[in-house]
């Protein structure tokens, strides 16, 4: 069973794959992708989207881990943030896999036990989980591999599928034209 | 010349094209875009895209004209609306097309004269602008138009074309892989 993590971020988003058979994880591939230097704000979405669409396709997880947000710094930074986080979770329902979504305090729960843990601490966690020689770099990868152990530890039941459940993605848009 | 404007949403995006000669405009199509009852948030950010895909692939504008957002409700509202515009500026960057933006007082600056206008002045003036018999609805798509008629009075030279200037947009994702 694999799943996918990822870390959404305008600048650099975070990615993690893993397989579990339940009680031991082995990485699967970890990274990070962003834009290149000079790109505009709508290339940055799309190198995001197009980079998650290729690593979907290439390990086909069964589902799609990512942080829910409920806070940020201010409306501005929470308004980048909803971007990026936006053109993932279209790659992951485009590519008609289930999408599932945890709290930060979650996240740090499954992963470290305790809710208000440090980064250094997930970092620390994910290197001991995956029997890495290190704590992935850069930080992002560390992130999203966190958010797809969280998952790995909380699908015994408790998850919901929400795509599963919903219409199936054939003719999903609404049209409603004016006519003049 | 063609300009397509769209104002989204996470329930409903607007969209709205235009035709001008530089004096006068003329509206081609609006409406809005939305995903049926019980589909999930990433169905919901799926079906704006597949929307605007099809609709930017049938008219094929010169730009996409969009609203500048600074200011939000509260960091959830500007989370949700960031997801939704995210996608729309990601559908606009994949067709290869120019993103532009205008804050809501530049727009309504531009349509009715004053960047403190109410809103059904606005739809009041895409009416007469677009010589219609009545304000489109859903507003979104009234909305929608608004910003693409901004975008013709003002494209006399201060735009400036970000997509078009920044690096194309083959290969466009860094990749920056973890080995363990």
């Amino acid at each position: 069973m694999l799943t996918f993590g990822i870390d959404p971020g305008s600048e650099r988003t975070g990615y993690g794959c893993i397989e579990s058979d339940g009680r031991r994880h082995r990485l699967v591939a970890c990274g990070s992708l962003s834009a290149p230097d000079g790109a505009s704000f709508p290339q940055r979405l799309q190198a995001i989207y197009e980079g998650l669409t290729v690593l979907l396709a290439e390990h086909r997880p069964s589902s799609v881990a990512i942080e829910n947000i409920f806070h940020a710094k201010n409306v501005r930074s929470a308004l980048r943030l909803g971007h990026a986080r936006g053109v993932a979770l279209l790659a992951a329902s485009s590519a008609g896999i289930a999408v599932v979504e945890y709290t930060p305090a979650e996240i740090k729960r499954a992963v470290v036990g305790f809710g208000r843990a440090e980064k250094q601490q997930v970092g620390q966690m994910v290197k001991l989980l995956l029997a890495l020689d290190a704590v992935p770099a850069p930080h992002d990868a560390a992130d999203a591999l966190a958010i797809a152990i969280c998952h790995m530890h909380s699908s015994s039941g408790r998850v919901t599928d929400a795509v599963r459940s919903a219409p199936p993605p054939s003719r999903l848009t609404n049209w409603r034209a004016y006519r003049p």
